[in-house]
Parts: C-alpha cells; structure tokens; sequence
C-alpha cells in the first residue's frame, strides 16, 4: 500500500508535536526498528528545546499495518465506509491536563505511551488531530467533511477551518463542553435555573493531518495475494 | 503474561457471541495462527445455527500483544491508571443498525471486522461487552466500577448490574440517548418546548466479560528483557 499524506514529513510516517518532528528528522536517520514508540523515545531524546509537548506516531508499513504511539491528548481516527472504525481515546492525568513528553524530569516518557496497530485497507482515510480538533469537531464531522473532498489536503484544511470556527463559537456544544459537564463543569446554578448549560468551543491551536490509504498495482498483487493466503490458511 | 479472565473459556481468547462461542471451541482445535480474523473465519463457518450476530475476539499472546477483531458494536476497553487509553468503536450500517455475521449470505463476513492489536502492560483491566453495556453505561462509570473490585468476575457482574439498571431508567441520559439524540431523534416538538428531551436506557441483552494482566514470575523476566532490549534498540 502507498500512503498519500498531507504531511511534509516522509510519507510512510506522521507525527503531530513539531519540536518532536523535528528531532525525529534527525532521529530517524538512525534504526528505529519500525517501531513508533522506540522513534519516540530517540526523537524525544533528540530534543533541546525546553518544554513541553503531546505527541502521537503513526507509521504506515507496506502490509498495511498502521503502527501507532501516543501520549497524551492528540489522537487518530480510521475512517472506512462512511464511519470511524478505529479511534484513540486520550490520556490525561485529569480533565484538560494531558500526558506530555517534557524537557523536565517530571513529564511522561516514551513507556507512557499507548501503543497499538490497526489493519488498514484500500480507501481508509486517516485523520491525526491535536487536542485542537478533538474538542472542537464531532466525529461525524470528521466523517462528512472529509467525504465531501477526494484531496487529503482540501479535507485537512477544511477540518481546521471547521475546527477553528467551532472553537470560536460560545453557542456550539461542543465534545468539550459536553466533557467538561459530564466532569462536573458548568455554569453558575442561577444560570442552570433559567435552562442555561455550560457551551462552547475550546479556542487551541490546532493540527490536522489527513492521510488516504490507496495501492499500487504491484502492491495490490501483493496484498490480494497475501490476503489469499490468510483466507487459506 | 498471563490474563485472568472472568470467563469460562480458554484463558487466551476472550469471546462475545455465544453461538460463534461454540462454533470456536470446534474451530480452534485447528490451526488459526494467533490470529482473530482466521479464528472469526473458521468459527463462522463452523456456526450451523439461523440467525444474526454480533462478534468481538481478542487473543492475548505472551508478550502482551492483545490481537481484536471485531464485527459490529459489542466493544473493548483497556483501563490503565484509572483511565480508558484504548477503545473500539462500534461498526454499523446506520444508527441501532450494527454489522453482523449471519447464517444467510446478506450478512457480514471476517473481512469487514476491524482488526487492531494493544500493547498491555500488568495492571492493566480489560473490559468486553455487547451493546447491551455500552450503551447503557459510560466510560467514565466503567473506570470507577472496575475500580471497586479486585476481582475481575466481580467486577464483570457489578457492570452487567449497572448496566441493566440504567437500562431500565427511563430519565437516565445514557449514551444511547445522547447518541440518538445527536443523530436527530427526539421527543416531539411540544416536549422539547417544555423543556424535555430523549432520555432513557435502552433494555437489551448485557454480556460482560473482565480481564486483569497480571505477569508471573518468569514472565516479567522475560518481559523485562525484552523492554531492555527494546530500550537498547
């Protein structure tokens, strides 16, 4: 399978945290083993600036595994057939504080991540996001807007477009504010009285990456066969 | 690293379909390679009964790789540190409609399961349900349930009790509910006026299944070996 990535970045990776990206430019000249929690850790390593940052690595391999690392509140979305069949749920030490990869001692490290894979096929579109989206666009915003573009980078854009106009919004009740009252959060009793609710968007910034899933024909030979294979075994 | 499974079948594969269930036992005495799809395969093929089903299979292999595939909406959870850091969404074909196996060709097959694999680690609790769970109790309530409990059969049935209670709550925002409403069903428009809106459980069939990742003594050698070696690499 080929990648086709709205990123800048080798297509057969994508990386959400720019200092990270950065470092693993350097990094990745090195063996990294295919293994995104083992890139993070060198890329993290790699990094001089002070701070902090959340992080999530996908690479794609040619057998279509997506390999995934994340810490903290990015996340990734698999979109098959018109719905989100694979998404990262975020890690956060309570609302709104999130897992950080830091220059200090007391950040997260690579050990924190969540690491997974998930088989992708012909014609999934992968969107990456900071926690900049997340909050501000539902999932099955994610959905119909990217459907309505055949370019990965027309759809990234229009998610942060949506997402920076959702964000703006102090009307919009957005997975945010939804979050932050099923945590307790909400707007003064006075105000819940006269059937007021905690609403809004979350005003972040905000990092989008598409990435559509299509074969080459060799590699296609090779996927049909390998899934015949499967099918026999 | 060896799971403790709430369940009576083998301590590896955690099912939820009774009748693929005993297709499985059938099916596994042949080979499926560690993986979920083939078992899914071969199991479905084995199932004689009439009918429809939902079908979640995770395998846990020694090294902590827990293997998933999964057609429709019963789901996963992995809790790690008070926290759901991995999850899978449910597949449908349109709301309260969800993919499934049948007995007839109109149905779904093992290809259009989702297939995914987590990296556990001990300590972690791993959480299986039919729809019957998930839309009646949220995430955040299967964190502050599961914690109560040191027993995983314990827990399992402390869940299936929630979720059978909410389900019989009529004024309970569950997350059917709030996912119905989001898809645009409502109570009419002279309720909404009044200021009521779609609430309510949604009774259906509750199958729960826990699971704790504990590591013996031989098996966090070995675990702790191979993280040194993949922190040398």
């Amino acid at each position: 399978m080929l990648p086709l990535f709205s990123s800048p970045l080798p297509t057969e990776t994508l990386f959400l945290s720019k200092e990270v990206a950065m470092a693993f430019l350097g990094a990745s000249s090195g063996q990294v083993n295919y293994d995104p929690q083992i890139l993070m850790r060198k890329a993290h390593a790699a990094t001089s600036s002070v701070g902090s940052a959340t992080v999530i690595i996908a690479m794609l391999e040619k057998n279509g595994t997506l390999k995934i690392a994340n810490v903290g509140d990015c996340g990734l979305r698999v979109l098959r057939k018109g719905q989100v069949i694979f998404s990262t749920p975020p890690q956060e030490h309570y609302f709104d504080c999130p897992y950080q990869l830091s220059s200090e001692i007391i950040g997260q490290t690579y050990l924190d991540a969540m690491v997974c894979t998930i088989e992708l096929m012909e014609g999934d579109t992968i969107v990456m996001g900071s926690d900049g989206l997340f909050d501000n666009v539902f999932d099955h915003e994610i959905v119909s807007t990217t459907s309505r573009f055949k370019d990965a980078v027309e759809a990234a854009k229009a998610l942060a477009d949506l997402a920076r106009d959702n964000s703006m919004d102090v009307s919009f009740d957005s997975p945010y504010s939804i979050e932050a009252r099923s945590r307790g959060f909400d707007v003064p009793l006075w105000k819940k009285i006269l059937g007021r609710k905690l609403t809004g968007g979350k005003p972040d910034d905000i990092t989008v990456i598409v990435g559509q899933v299509i074969s080459s024909l060799n590699d296609k030979k090779t996927e049909e066969a390998l899934l015949k294979q499967k099918d026999l075994s």
